[in-house]
C-alpha cells in the first residue's frame, strides 16, 4: 500500500512528520488534541487536504477524550483549538465542523465520519489527477510535457497522490511527463524537501530551481504548464496558495504558459467573495532569518513573512477540482453572480 | 574611514571575504592571480563594480609577478584567467583589459591605473547615490519612501556605498527613507547575509523578505520604489542582474511601482545589442540543493541554476548611472539607433 500521510491505524491517528523529510521518515502518533494542534502549528502536517483529514480525525480523538454530551466544554474547547490551528486553509475548519456536527458520546460516530472524510479525499485526489492530466494534454497537445510547480501538493499534502503533484503523477503514469520543475519554496522549502522526495519515489524526472528563477525560466520556455494547489479558492476564482504563487502566475502570464489551480471542491469557499477577503497568515521572522537551525541573517533582523498570497483569477487559466474543470481563460465563472447555491 | 571592500593597502590587495558574512568579517590578501581568480569564482568578492576593481588590481599583481615584456606568456595567461573568472559581469573583463593595456615591466604603471579604476568607482558610487535619490524623490513625491531591493548592491558589491543600495543609503542620509525591504536572494543569500548587514551598519530600518514574497507585497503596497543593480546593461536597455530581478520587475510593473536600475557607465555595454545576446552563467546544482553545508534536498537532486536573468527594458522605469538618468518610461533610449558612439 502506498504511504499515507494521515491515517487511522489500530485505533490511533498516525501522521508523517514532514519537518524531518527528506532526511528521515518518521511517523507521529498524537494522543491528544493538544499534541495534534502542536503538530499542525509547527507544520509536521501541512497542505490543505491533509489538514482537513487531520482535523477530522482530531475531532474523533476529541469525541473519545471529551465526550460531547457528558463533557461539552472540553469538547468545544478541543474543536475550537483544532479549527483555528491554521487560519488560511478552509479545509481544516470545514472538516472539523463537519465531524463535530455528528459527534456524540458514541465515539464511533465521529470516527466513522472522519473515515468518510479520508476516503473522499482519496477519491478526490484520483479524480483531480485524471481531470487535470486530461486538461494539460488538451492545452499542450498530445506530446509529453514539462510541468512547473510550487510547494508540495502531493501525497504528503493530502493522504495519497494529492492535487497539483497528483496531476503530475498521473501524467507520469500515462508516459506523458518529460520532467517536473519544482520551486524550492522558501521559507520552509517544501519544494526542495518534500516534492523532490515524492518525485524521486514515483520515478519522475525532475530538476529543482530556486523560487526566483521561475519567471526567467518560463520566459526561456523550459516549461509547458504551471500547476499549483490552493489553500482557499474564493467565489470569484481568486486563489490563496503558498507565498510565491502570485509571482509565478505573473511569470506564466508573461510567458504565455497555462497556469492551472488544482484543488478539491472542499477548498472552494463560496462564502469568501474574492481574494481581498482571505486572511493571510504572517508566520514571523524566524523562518526567514534561518534555514532549519542555521542563521542566514544578522541576529535580530526583522522580516515580513506572509505564508500565502492571492493569485487573482485574471492570471489563472483554469481550476481543476475533483468534480469539474472551470476554464477562466474562456470566460467561465466559478460562481454565477446571484446564484443561491453556486456549487450545486 | 568606511570599510573598503576591495583596496590596495601597504603593497597588498585586500578583499572582504563575503562568503563569511554576516557571521565574521575576515579580510583576504590574495598573493597570486590564481588566489584572486579562486576568490572571484567562489564569490568571496562579487558585485559587478567590485569585480571590476578587483580585476584591475589583479592585473597590477600580474604585472609584478609576470612582467609583461620579460614574461609575456605568463602575463597573458594571468590576464586571461582574470577576465574569464566570471562571464556575466562586463566590468571585470573591461577593467582587466583597461589595466592590461597600460601594463609594462614597470609594475607601478599598472598599479597607478588600478588605483584610478578604484577612485573612479568611489566617485561613481557617490554620483549614482545623488542622481538616484533625486530621481526617487521626483517619482515618489517629497515624503520619505519605502524601497525594495534584491541581492547586494552596496559597498560590498563595490568599494564603498555601491549602486542601488548606495541610492538607499543616500535617501537614508537625507532623512527620506522609511525602510528598506531587501529580498534574501537565493541561492547565495546575498540579501539576507550582506544587504541586511550593510543596512544595519548604516542604521537604516529594514525588513527582510523571501524572494517569492516580493510580488505579493508590492501588490499590497508595501514599497514605493524598487531599486536594483546590474551586471550588464545592453545597448537597448535590457538588463542582466541577479536571478529574480525579472520576476521582481514583473511584480513592480503589475503593481505600478517604479523599477529603477542603478549601475555605473562601465556596466553599459554598447557591444551587446539586447538581452538575448547576454551569456547567463549556470552555477550548478550544489548551490540550490544546500544552504551553506546544510543539505535541503535529497542527495543527487538535479537543478537548473541560472545565476542571472535579463529584465527587458519594457519593464524598467529608468536607468541611473554615474553620469545620467535615462527615463525608459518616457520613451528615452540608451543608444539612439545608428549612433556611432552612443555613450558619448
Amino acid at each position: 500500500m502506498p504511504l499515507r500521510t494521515v491515517d487511522w491505524v489500530d485505533g490511533k491517528l498516525v501522521l508523517v512528520d514532514q519537518t524531518l523529510l527528506p532526511h528521515e521518515l518518521v511517523m507521529l502518533e498524537p494522543a491528544t488534541v493538544r499534541d495534534l494542534v502542536d503538530a499542525i502549528r509547527r507544520l509536521s502536517v501541512r497542505g490543505a487536504p491533509a489538514l482537513g483529514v487531520a482535523g477530522a480525525y482530531g475531532v474523533a480523538l476529541a469525541a473519545r477524550l471529551h465526550p460531547p454530551v457528558s463533557d461539552p466544554a472540553g469538547f468545544d474547547t478541543a474543536v475550537k483549538a483544532l479549527r483555528t490551528a491554521r487560519p488560511t486553509a478552509v479545509n481544516l475548519a470545514r472538516m472539523v465542523d463537519r465531524v463535530a456536527a455528528v459527534a456524540s458520546d458514541d465515539p464511533s460516530r465521529a470516527l466513522a465520519e472522519a473515515h468518510l472524510v479520508r476516503d473522499e479525499e482519496l477519491s478526490a485526489s484520483k479524480a483531480m489527477g485524471e481531470l487535470g492530466a486530461d486538461l494539460v494534454q488538451a492545452l499542450c497537445g498530445d506530446g509529453p510535457v514539462r510541468a512547473m510547480t510550487i510547494c508540495n501538493t502531493g501525497g504528503l499534502a493530502s493522504v495519497e497522490r494529492g492535487t497539483a503533484l497528483g496531476v503530475i503523477q498521473t501524467l507520469h503514469e500515462r508516459g506523458s511527463l518529460i520532467e517536473a520543475i519544482p520551486l524550492e519554496t522558501r521559507p520552509l522549502l517544501q519544494g526542495s524537501r518534500l516534492t523532490t522526495w515524492e518525485l524521486e519515489r514515483m520515478g519522475a524526472p525532475h530538476r529543482l530551481i530556486v523560487d526566483s528563477a521561475a519567471s526567467y525560466l518560463l520566459a526561456q520556455g523550459v516549461a509547458d504548464v504551471v500547476l499549483i494547489g490552493a489553500d482557499r479558492v474564493a467565489a470569484n476564482g481568486d486563489t490563496a496558495n503558498k507565498i510565491g504563487s502570485f509571482g509565478l502566475a505573473l511569470g506564466a502570464a508573461d510567458a504565455g504558459v497555462p497556469f492551472i489551480v488544482v484543488a478539491p471542491e472542499s477548498t472552494v469557499d463560496p462564502a469568501t467573495p474574492s481574494g481581498a477577503d482571505i486572511e493571510i497568515e504572517d508566520r514571523g521572522a524566524a523562518e526567514v532569518c534561518a534555514v532549519g537551525d542555521r542563521a542566514i541573517a544578522p541576529a535580530g533582523t526583522a522580516a515580513i513573512n506572509p505564508a500565502f498570497d492571492v493569485t487573482p483569477v485574471r492570471l489563472i487559466t483554469a481550476l481543476v477540482t475533483n468534480r469539474r474543470v472551470v476554464r477562466f481563460d474562456l470566460g467561465e465563472a466559478l460562481a454565477p453572480p446571484g446564484s443561491e447555491n453556486p456549487l450545486g
